[in-house]
């Protein structure tokens, strides 16, 4: 596994037995089965909620093939492994990537997030589905220098927009949204132009906002914009205007105090590419008697990770998140046998799942 | 695979892509999961009835380990999987073994159960669990030329039971019941004695069925007795009487027409053992890449398979029925590439759910 580097100091790091990486349908049974086996578990998602791609890609849409669940939403699916979870207080660190993974000398691993929370723990779980959900960003030369100053990929929430010549990019309800939000400002802290703009006319947003940017642009309050951006001006450092082609390949100018790109979430492996594990096509590969990859106490389970036969269904990470738990739980104690036990009649089952005998 | 003779004649074989052996849990994901990719399965199961350990071990203890279920008994679970199987129809053969199983010449298999029922099919699943779950027998010299004449390991219903001394072995409800109803019978149609033995004055049935019992002994139609058969007596083949040993091994004979002996059920491997499958203590050996056993077309899921890692756990076996599906789709259909689809997107497999795109 590569090194990279001493990690800086921020605070006092947590210790753990267990680090999910992922917050999807797989990440949460992996705290399900580990704590069956008596260890609890942090959890680390870069979204800001549970679910993965269960609430990215498919809340609200029907799920056929859960066994014993003829049909639940994605949504539903994951507010049930929530449920099941419950009794074994996981700790979720969220809206954070993981973005340092490296072996401790003494065992184990350190681990730094993007939000500098740093752990030290005996395995990792990553969980981490098709990899982190992050926004999509532009690829326009010259722009990246100014993500953050005058670039946005989220929505700059706390910042002045007064007198500012805002251009929000996007067809979705959080890029409508904003457009309105800002055209709505008055007084002081007025931006002095919004403009939305879309590749085309049409919008994934719900009808209600799309009404209500159409009224804000026959009032004046905001425009809309056909196009794309296609390069940048900047003077002493500073953002000035966009290079603009609209569907008809017209080209223009637009001056921008501010870009704000809400294009969607898309999925990268991220970080994980470079921590030196056995890859097959950027799936990390794992032996299917205990889902660990090339490095002991390093497990992968879910979408994340391949060996032959592999399908990527979510009944298929649980039985690997099953496995990999009881491989950590022998890592992890290697001086104790690990003895299979059925949560219909273990009483050590019972006490950690927090239930009578009889299931009150 | 062993080749076990000609089949003899009993009516035309059924025609069948796949058979499942076994109706527990796995099994009855495994028709779901065939179901998906378009296969219609038969299923045999020596119990009368579906859910296999399910049913039998753990009907209404709560299981806490489904995913996505924080809990349900194993009466639930079934009940679960039964609406989730219900659109693909499967065609259940219960109440019997799968006893002759060989490869036919032309490709698949021939396979026979213990009622005569006979297959061809393309591929077989043995999700047989600890084996078929059949009667306990008695262990007594001499007592087996008496089974389903004189001595019978279930209820031997419609069956004269007139002028017969009959001994009821068990402790349960059912032979408590059974022991009721024959000493309840009047008339012409009356049991001339009706004796329940159990090896100590204590019982697993309900406080009410020993209740009665208590007062129908009280009552002299029937009587208790404290005691375990060693031994039997037969005059020109007809059973006479057995020997029994009671709790202070005091031997004493009691004149028998009938031995019904109502010791639960016991799994066993039974034909499979033969079928000449590559085993490892008793567990059929698979790959964890299709489930498939040595034998081509033959897969192993659930709790009957062994490989390396292996837990015999439901979960699991729900991975392994859903790559088994897979498999045997390719081995079916060789000419067509199976490609993975979901179930919330794919309008194929909505068609086969009989669902419309929006769940309804």
């Amino acid at each position: 596994m590569k090194s990279t580097g001493t990690l800086p100091f921020t605070s006092e790091p947590i210790q753990t037995d267990a680090l999910v990486i992922g917050a999807g349908p797989v990440g949460l049974f992996q705290v399900f089965e580990l704590g069956l086996q008596g260890i609890t578990a942090h959890v680390v998602d870069a979204l800001p909620y549970l679910g993965g791609q269960c609430i990215e890609l498919y809340a609200d849409k029907p799920i056929y093939d859960i066994p014993a669940l003829p049909v639940c939403t994605g949504r539903e699916l994951i507010a049930r492994l929530e449920q099941q979870i419950r009794p074994f207080k996981p700790a979720f660190h969220l809206d954070q990537e993981v973005c340092e993974l490296r072996r401790r000398d003494g065992g184990g691993f350190d681990v730094e997030t993007s939000r500098g929370l740093r752990f030290q723990t005996q395995t990792v779980f990553l969980a981490a589905g098709v990899g982190a959900f992050t926004p999509r960003v532009l690829k326009v030369d010259g722009f990246e220098q100014f993500v953050g100053k005058q670039v946005f990929y989220r929505e700059p929430d706390g910042k002045d927009v007064a007198g500012k010549d805002i251009l929000v990019l996007g067809e979705g309800d959080d890029a409508l949204r904003l457009a309105l939000t800002l055209a709505r400002t008055n007084g002081d802290g007025k931006a002095k132009s919004v403009t939305l703009m879309h590749r085309r006319d049409q919008f994934k947003a719900s009808a209600g906002l799309i009404e209500q940017m159409r009224e804000a642009c026959d009032d004046g309050r905001m425009r809309f914009q056909v196009g794309q951006i296609i390069g940048c001006s900047a003077v002493e450092g500073q953002l000035k205007s966009v290079s603009i082609i609209d569907d008809l390949a017209h080209k223009s100018e637009l001056p921008v105090s501010w870009v704000v790109a809400l294009l969607g979430l898309s999925p990268r492996l991220g970080p994980i590419a470079g921590w030196g594990l056995d890859l097959d096509r950027k799936q990390v590969k794992v032996s299917t008697a205990d889902f660990c990859t090339s490095e002991p106490g390093l497990y992968a389970v879910g979408d994340i990770n391949t060996y032959d036969g592999k399908k990527k269904l979510i009944v298929c990470g649980f039985h690997e998140a099953t496995l990999a738990a009881f491989a950590a739980a022998a890592y992890i104690r290697p001086d104790e046998i690990v003895h299979l036990q059925y949560t219909t009649a273990s009483p050590k089952l019972h006490q950690l799942l927090g239930v009578s005998p009889l299931g009150n």
